[in-house]
């Protein structure tokens, strides 16, 4: 750490994501000089609070990065497309919430508990990715798993909740659920490509060449960048379900060699960012209601498979947490301390 | 056919699954002379009809079931447990459509489209199970790709609906909706382990001593059988989401030789009782509230996995009707075809 305080900024300040980088800076203590905030045309004007300090939420347009530190860029792909090069002409770091970069070998993507080490790769571009939700509670439960057994295969299903589209998919799932619980039909979906009310929708992203979706390559691009396994074969399903908040995943791990289930609780115990809630006697799971406001990536579910050296994983994380906001704000962190 | 019509028993005829059996007999014109009905002393004193035929639903401690050819048991474990006995040894056959028989070997489990040659075996307790739906769909798709290259492994993780929990399960979901939508606190759930509106559950059954549930314990037991092979491994994860009626399977199959998408999708295409949505670039890929009142298994997303000889489907199946109903009143067909 070279100053006292840094000059941060937030890109897309006023959406899910942007306001739980917001909350997350004031909870870690994040030692903060000067805050600029930066939404749409239409959402700038609000005043936001992050500690002692106050900012106006700013026109996009008319940003200037010079003096920043850290630029988070939280307002999706396009933005983060169109504004990276602006940001870190003066000199600014980006934190890239989009998962433009998943795919770049020229910004390192960044998993704090899991590849901290990569960080000095930022110089490349001046810019780090922060992975999405699957991408990170993956990587946080199969790092320490990996460490001990190679993996040599990854099959996951994900639940994920209508929050990771945003306030608008909030929204829809909201009217969806209104109007199906009093007996009206649904009007026409806009944001996801089905009802998603008391429905479940394979589809995150677009559909690839392959039958894979965007956002399922993103995942097993990011996961094997991550944990640092090039030709790991990943399988992933990501499903939309009717969930505001939280997500889980369902994981089916192949080791080189016997992994029991009593030596994964005993390495995932310990393991930096696991919460382990795995005692099915006892009813103890995570289910996507019980992480929201959490930290640590949930585990629970541990058993062996009936295949040779195959072992299966309930993951749960707070999508907007550890998931996006904690992971980034992790990130600056890190900088801070050792590069900033 | 020996007879011109046949005499036949619903026990449960009031719940969920006995009503669609009663409609399932009535739009498959199946040859009924006389109809029983059984239910709870709660729940008797309905009439009901099937095609031309009325039915008083009679309290079940009062069944005779002298002159029944077919006794369908609608009504869970302990109520097959404790009349299966009583309902055959006047000459009926039982279809159960509880798992209390999934492991038993002397009451063989059938898929009509997959095994019906297996139904001979009924002589030794003159019973038939009829499997869960998760267990259909499942044996439904996999036995054509099963049939051209031998399946080697199978991972499945489920999304269930709360109508597999009976009308208690589709009230529980109903009313925590209510609250959540009115911002109140929900209450304490009485029928699923945790809150299940706007959440996902990983439980179906109770837990055993590996760490599975006893449900998917079932699920796995009845497609080994199902599919003939008896050493097959499988993993299943079953999943509670808050969806009201269809269900889904996310599945990734392991093969001894490479089985492409396109020879998967042309045997799948011709199998018996599917039905094929898988063009992604279309968008066609089947949802729970797509396939409501289908009688098929419906399967998309069918893609080649990056490991080797491993295949990726999404299936999709109403729970209500091939997943307990139909694939019952299938059996009856069968067993009046070949063996009344």
């Amino acid at each position: 750490m070279q100053k006292s305080a840094y000059s941060i900024a937030v890109v897309g300040a006023t959406g899910l994501v942007g306001r739980e980088i917001i909350n997350t800076l004031e909870q870690r203590l994040f030692p903060i000089a000067e805050l600029r905030l930066y939404a749409s045309l239409q959402s700038a004007g609000e005043t936001l609070t992050c500690g002692a300090l106050t900012a106006l939420v700013e026109p996009l347009d008319a940003a200037r990065f010079g003096g920043v530190d850290i630029v988070f860029l939280a307002a999706g792909e396009q933005v983060s497309a169109a504004w990276l090069a602006r940001a870190t002409e003066s000199g600014a770091v980006v934190i890239d919430l989009s998962q433009l970069f998943a795919a770049d070998p020229d910004v390192p993507v960044i998993v704090p508990e899991v590849n901290a080490a990569d960080i000095a790769d930022y110089v490349a571009r001046s810019a780090i990715a922060s992975p999405d939700a699957p991408a990170i509670a993956l990587a946080v439960a199969l790092k320490p798993l990996h460490e001990l057994v190679r993996v040599l295969r990854v099959v996951a299903t994900t639940f994920e909740p209508v929050s990771s589209l945003g306030r608008v998919g909030i929204e829809e799932l909201q009217r969806q659920t209104i109007e199906l619980m009093s007996g009206q039909s649904t009007e026409e979906p806009a944001i996801f490509p089905r009802r998603i009310a008391f429905n479940v929708i394979p589809q995150a992203g677009e559909f690839l060449a392959g039958g894979q979706s965007s956002y399922e390559q993103q995942t097993m691009q990011v996961l094997r960048r991550v944990l640092d396994a090039p030709d790991l074969p990943i399988s992933v399903t990501r499903v939309h379900v009717p969930l505001f908040f939280g997500s889980a995943i369902a994981v089916n791990v192949e080791t080189e060699a016997r992994l029991t289930a009593a030596q994964a609780r005993e390495v995932l115990l310990v393991a930096p960012g696991v919460l382990l809630r795995d005692d099915t006697v006892a009813g103890e799971y995570p289910t996507p209601a019980d992480v929201i406001e959490q930290d640590a990536t949930s585990i629970g579910r541990i058993r062996e498979d009936e295949a040779l050296n195959v072992l299966d994983l309930w993951l749960a994380i707070d999508n907007l947490r550890k998931g996006s906001a904690v992971n980034a704000v992790q990130i600056a962190e890190l900088l801070i301390r050792d590069y900033l």
